[in-house]
């Protein structure tokens, strides 16, 4: 995320550099397009191109709606399994599509970096949205999820205790959710997990860590369940799902350790029956549907400062 | 198809339960469409997802040209050849693009009765159309072929003779069709194919079943030919293409036994000099055409009925 | 391209058959759009179908802008992917999206003349754009080349000296290259490449033709490099991609051969170190992205022409 001007961004590639003054305007004006606000015709002749090197129809689809409810032109390129592309490096593709005229891009990658590098190429007036780069950012998904918070319970974080359980180490969620909780001055961020799937670096600064599950819902507000990836049991960080659900999966017996009004958000697609239960997953305290929903506000707001 | 008030359905799913003055308002708004008639902006702002669990890019465009010319913005999920879903279940998939705010979702799928189970998970306000489910429904299909046989034959069905010819056993073509001719009256409802390709439940009641095409030709007005999928040669129902078409192939000399303004009809895609010869769809009696272009009048009459 | 009265294309299909003054006219509209001109909503409510019999991503989007940015409904059909014709004629796909009432469709094939064949079975009032067929022709491209060279070089073309480089003999751009320089009456046209990549008709007629690229680089005005397929090697035509890069690959050592001014084009994707260096590529005579650029006026003023 660079800035031309203070309070003027360019492009959201992460949420690290975001001001909390920025931030909040973020939210409030995702607050009022969840609320039905309108923005007609806010980026009416702008073309806004998808640009996915790595699939994921559901950001996509999100992202698509939230750039026709602003009366975008809408554009996708699925990169990742486009054979066309013939050997070009990335950012040929980049430059290619931006010299047609599209102003705006959703950028997924799987490579670290890789979106901040094309937006480094970009000219002036073009935007990038960052979609999900590696493990290192998903800035529309933490901004959600921050929406999500704030909606249930309220706009002082000071007084919140959050917990993030699974796979931190390889997820771009909950870094992303890390950053966010952090700037809006979350009151006690905890995080729980098998050690094999904690990072080792500093992305845990200042949060209470813990392999143990059941101590780590204690009066918590909110938890942050993350998607277990199958393929670390092929990788050896988990022995089993039978073993993973056993120690990580919420079940309705493990929720009623947190608060009682306490929310259950997951980033989706559940897994359901490791992570999380049925009965927690479609329960009285689960957000999950209200993220999604919540996605679609956010990327508009971020759409809308941006390219509006 | 269940309905929340008399005369006011909140999806489309089959035809068994329309009525014959639904059906009858349906085919006078398709009509009024296939003449030119505009619906401007009737589904303004309103976003409609085509859900396929099962591929169809004809279907798909039908239905996204109808959307289209009513103003809706449209997305397009391909969920038979995503790998996005990551093991989500289709209900999760579904109530994840209807927590963005879709309200309109035309949903295909292989497995018999899904879409319907679909819809009774829906929000209020949100519709299902059934674009092809299994074996069971496509009903507008059936619409279609409908206003196809009103256009050439006009409104009194008590009067005509039709005749469905082929695999009638797993063809949702087929079912809907038979549930739409049945609502409307129509006189002499004939069904002929090889025993091995007839349906052995109460699908065919009332119906005069035969195996003898030349005999169930005699003097009908409307020919409906089905595709022959090529598996059931291997699934054993099917000796050869070659016996297939000598027993139950359409030519010219084989028309001459309708009556002289018989009307042909098929589904497409035809598997040209097998169930049909090239003389005969691309012939003067051929409504093959006719049928594809009414098929987006009739989704236009169906999602403005629906989300309007 | 047939014509059905004077100065009135019904298709576009090749560039041979266009006057000098219909590509005159052509180029003048679109060097107006690249320049910001609109046309709003010249295609309103005019329904385009990109139909893809062989896959291109690039060549898509850019005619999808053009459509979108003259306000026509979009849909896209990728024919090369697509498992659902199910065996269907490309002719009967053809006339199915027809007969839904769609008026626009650009077309991509890999057989010479299939374009042509199409438009020849299109209803009145129906216009097909060549989007590329075979080794024949890629009209918009010949004409965005053209328009790139205006921008540089001004509208006399009797006093350019152009080369063509690399594979002449597969490239449906080089020919529609050379036949719309012919037309608007190019001072010399030279045409370097392996002897086994330049063609044996008469396609290079009235051309400089030559094998050695030092000297068919003296003097020009601009160089139009073209893609080494890959699949080159494989057949034999091409011992390694370091030969051909030593004897036909442009670096800037070369580049100063040619006119201090002389601009380079390239249609992409490029292969950077093969037939362009990066330094080349990037560097300040490269005008391959204006090339991009110049495609969406391009068929936004085909697009307009033919439909609006």
């Amino acid at each position: 995320m660079t800035s031309q001007a203070p309070d003027r961004l360019s492009h959201l590639l992460d949420l690290q550099r975001l001001s909390a003054a920025q931030m909040d305007s973020l939210l409030r004006r995702a607050q009022a397009f969840a609320s039905g606000g309108q923005a007609p015709q806010a980026l009416a002749g702008v073309a806004v191109c998808t640009l996915f090197f790595e699939p994921s129809t559901r950001t996509r689809l999100s992202f698509q709606l939230a750039a026709q409810r602003l009366g975008a032109h809408i554009l996708n390129f699925d990169a990742s399994t486009s054979s066309v592309t013939k050997g070009e490096t990335d950012l040929d593709t980049f430059r290619n599509i931006e010299a047609m005229g599209v102003r705006g891009f959703v950028v997924r990658h799987k490579g670290d970096g890789a979106v901040a590098a094309l937006a480094a190429a970009a000219k002036p007036g073009v935007a990038l949205l960052n979609a999900g780069d590696g493990r290192s950012h998903h800035p529309t998904q933490g901004l959600l999820d921050m929406l999500t918070l704030r909606q249930a319970k309220g706009e002082d974080f000071s007084r919140m205790k959050v917990v993030i359980v699974g796979d931190v180490k390889h997820s771009r969620v909950a870094r992303s959710d890390l950053h966010a909780l952090r700037a809006l001055g979350c009151g006690e961020i905890r995080v729980c997990g098998p050690q094999s799937l904690l990072p080792e670096d500093d992305t845990l600064h200042g949060c209470v860590v813990s392999q143990d599950f059941d101590a780590a819902l204690e009066g918590v507000d909110a938890l942050m369940m993350l998607r277990l990836q199958r393929e670390r049991m092929a990788e050896g960080l988990v022995e089993s799902l039978e073993d993973y659900h056993r120690d990580y999966g919420l079940t309705e017996a493990r929720l009623r350790r947190a608060a009682p009004d306490a929310i259950v958000m997951h980033p989706g697609p559940m897994n359901r029956g490791v992570e999380i239960t049925d009965a927690v997953a479609d329960g009285p305290q689960s957000r999950v549907l209200n993220q999604v929903g919540n996605g679609v506000a956010v990327r508009m707001a971020a759409l809308e400062m941006l390219l509006g």
